[in-house]
C-alpha cells in the first residue's frame, strides 16, 4: 500500500464529525419546519442550513486531502459553535442532538487545524 | 421524543453508505492524480468526481428526509455501479477500496428505493 | 482552441438556468423563514431546500461534462416542477420569482436531456 | 415588494462571479484529464476540484443571505488566487479562461467582504 492511499485517514475522525454534523443540521432544519410553532424555530432552521452546507464542504475538502482543509475547518468550527448555541435555546430532541453534533464537530475541526 | 425526530434513522445505513462512498471517491480521485501513470487513471478520476458529487447530494437529500430521496438514490446506484466498474480495472489500493464503497452504496441505494 | 475547451458551452443555457434556480430557491427558503406567517411557508421552505441542492448538483455535473448529466437533469426537471407548483400557491414576490426560475430550469433541463 | 425580497441582490455580482468560477474550475479539471499530457496537468486538476467546491459553497451561502458569507468569501478569495496562479502556468485555453474566472471571483469576494 503506497503512502498516498493512507492520506485521508489522518483526518478521518474530523471527516466523520463533519458528516455527522451536516446530517444532524439537515435533519434539524427539516424538523424545525415540521414543528407546531415554526416561527420559534425559524432562526434555528436558517443557521442549520448554513452549517450543513459548510460541514458537507469541509468533509469534501478533507476527503480530497486539500491543502486548504485546515483554514476551512477553522471557519467551520466557528459556524458550528454558532449553530450549537442556537440549538441549545430549544428544548426539543432534534435540537439537542444537533447541538451535540455541532460541538463535536467544532472540537474536531479545531484539533485538526492546529 | 416526537415521531419527527426519528425520521432520518429510517435511511441511516444508506446515508452512511453514501457518505463513505463520497469520501472514497474524493480520495480516489486525489490519489489517481498522484499516481506515476496519471494518464492511465484519468477516466477513473473523472468518474470519481461525478460519483462523489452525486453521493454527497444523496446523503444530503436523505438527511433532509426529502420526498425525492428514493428517485435520487435509484440514479445514484447506477452511477456507483459505473464507478465501481472503472475502479475494478485498476490494481491499486485506493481503487479497490473505492470500488467496494461504490458497490455497498449501490446496494444500499437500491434497497432504500424499493 | 481544442475541441475539449468547447465542451461545456453545449449545455451553457441549462447550466445558467440551474444556477439561477438554485440561487432563487436558496433565497426563497431564507425569505420564507423571515415571513410573518412562517408556518404557511414551511412546505415551501422545505421543497426549496431540496430543489436548491439538486440544481447546484446539476450545474456541477454539466460543468464537468458528466456522462450522467442528462439522466440527472431529467430528475432535476421533476423536482423543479414540484417546487414551482408549491411557490405558485404563495402571493409573495420571492415565491413568484422562484416559481419562474424553477419553470425555466425544468424547461431547459428537459430540452438538454432529449 | 418587501425588503426581504431584495436581500440577495446586494451580493449578486459576487454570486455570479463564484458561479462562473465554479463552472470554469469544474470544466478545467475535466479538460485537464483529457489532455495528452495529463501528468503535467495533475496539480491543476486537483486545485480546480478544491476551488470548485468552495466556489459553489460561497454562491450557496450568499444566495441564502448567510451571516457567515463574508468570512467565507475571504477564504474563497485566497483559494481562487492559488487556482489562478496554477492555471497561469499552462498555455491552454481552458486554463486561461479558468485563471480569468478565478481572478474575477477573488476580486469580487474581497470587495463584498470588506
Amino acid at each position: 500500500m503506497s503512502t498516498a492511499t493512507l492520506q485521508n485517514t489522518k483526518w478521518q475522525s474530523c471527516i466523520d464529525a463533519c458528516m455527522r454534523c451536516a446530517e444532524a443540521c439537515e435533519f434539524c432544519a427539516t424538523s424545525d419546519l415540521r414543528e407546531q410553532d415554526v416561527k420559534m424555530m425559524a432562526t434555528c432552521a436558517q443557521i442549520n442550513r448554513e452549517c450543513a452546507v459548510v460541514c458537507w464542504t469541509s468533509a469534501s475538502l478533507m476527503s480530497m486531502d486539500s491543502q486548504f482543509a485546515k483554514q476551512f475547518c477553522r471557519l467551520c468550527a466557528d459556524i458550528c459553535d454558532a449553530c450549537a448555541q442556537e440549538c441549545d435555546r430549544h428544548n426539543v430532541d432534534h435540537c439537542k442532538r444537533c447541538a451535540q453534533a455541532c460541538r463535536s464537530c467544532a472540537e474536531e475541526c479545531r484539533r485538526m487545524a492546529r
